[in-house]
């Protein structure tokens, strides 16, 4: 995002589409998301991912639901500095830092929680990986994902997580209301096994946020898979750490948004 | 949830089916939701509102993801205390309470910040509102959100939230990729512009989980209104708090898993 760019709810990529027919280019639009720190009276009450539209309401409403403000008298000034993505707002009581530490990381969400300094430590150096899965494997992926849960049919409330080896289907799948917590079930099921993740792909039914790439890259995982989209921020983070980002995959074609070259398309010649 | 008692995955409830019928009562599945506090070498790391199950390979892949651990040998001790949702872990590091600080709220979420105080505050009195809404207007409400957003039509990974007061159709509605937060702006925007809270139903396309209910009723808003489902947890604090939980809801017919009298029924006797 350059200076004094507007950064609007919706941002244009190009991806590849992998069909029976092979793969081919396309614009396709994914949400925007951006962190968003938020600071009253001095404070730093907490750094949001959002879309970046509405901010005064967004600013509100979030301090109003934490309990900082009781209503919008309570909320003085504010300015947006939109290079750093920081709201500096005066409220009409200092928040408690103390009170500020009892948050609760919530099931939509999981808890994203990344320490900044692991974060970029992991992003620094993007994922070289030689994994290669042909495309008609990540269609049956997606199939298995689809129909893994029967405490999805029965809630449609759910997210599911697995691991898959080298495209194999996964012996496990790890449910969640959370989409983050459905991943870590499911990387820490692997952690325990041993398996190597470098040589692995990441299954979810939720939509990669940031925060779910940013598990990925930590593991040294180089395939995430979902069949929901991404978010703005982690196609750019994606070819970035060298991960293949695949979305929409229902089990018949799939976008690429980032590093397709790790998939092989149907009716490519063999041995590549 | 009763000591002794194993909690699963799914947890079923009475609740109520409107549709152009009228109503009737039928049994419904619902993910299961828990805060699980997670203490590494007498450190809280975080609260995780999560489904109770895997909770060993939770606890491993959150830590690996949090960056408390570097694997799965450094995971060395845990018990998991099902009365308190409480685990507690020894690990080859002490989490750093500086770096546990660096929390980022995740897109998913938003940001479920709940002041415990606060919560407890605001749930300590059940909402009493005289506010009745007929069923076929929740039908139109439901089929409003569903063709609100032309960002969710061209991105298919974008959450809405609006307020309705008393039945009618919002003029606002508010996207973001955080389900929490187009619900934060929807609050806020009628905070800026003084409407009466207790006379509205709040609208979301997002699954209701406990905090999205925590800022329905810190708000005093009496119905909570979503094309998706419930977890347990929002289907009791709903019933505790006096709020009217309707979920399914897309435009024929919803369910209610919660305080149903505020929904007229159609072809209920005028006046009601």
């Amino acid at each position: 995002m350059s200076q004094g760019e507007e950064l609007g709810a919706v941002v244009e990529f190009k991806a590849v589409r992998f069909t029976d027919a092979g793969a081919r280019e396309e614009t396709v639009h994914v949400p925007s998301e951006v962190p968003l720190t938020v600071e009253a009276n001095g404070v730093e009450v907490a750094t949001l991912l959002c879309t970046p539209t509405e901010i005064p309401s967004l600013v509100l409403g979030f301090l109003f639901s934490a309990g900082v403000v009781r209503g919008p008298e309570e909320l003085r000034e504010w300015s947006v500095d939109p290079t750093r993505w920081k709201v500096e707002c005066t409220v009409a009581r200092t928040p408690d830092v103390e009170l500020l530490g009892k948050r609760v990381y919530t099931s939509g969400c999981g808890k994203g929680v990344m320490f900044a300094t692991v974060a970029e430590l992991a992003g620094r150096r993007p994922l070289d990986s030689p994994l290669r899965v042909p495309a008609a494997r990540i269609d049956d992926l997606a199939r298995a994902l689809q129909g893994a849960s029967p405490h999805y049919r029965r809630t449609r409330g759910i997210h599911t997580g697995a691991v898959s080896l080298e495209g194999e289907l996964p012996e496990r799948w790890f449910d969640d209301v959370g989409r983050h917590n459905a991943v870590d079930k499911a990387i820490g099921d692997a952690l325990f096994r041993g398996v190597d993740l470098s040589r692995c792909l990441l299954l979810s039914s939720g939509r990669t946020s940031s925060e779910v790439l940013h598990k990925a890259r930590r593991a040294g995982i180089p395939v995430v898979l979902s069949r929901s989209v991404p978010t703005h921020q982690s196609v750019l983070r994606a070819r970035d750490m060298g991960i293949t980002l695949l979305g929409r995959a229902k089990g018949a074609g799939f976008l690429a948004y980032a590093h397709p070259e790790r998939i092989v398309p149907n009716g490519a010649p063999a041995g590549r």
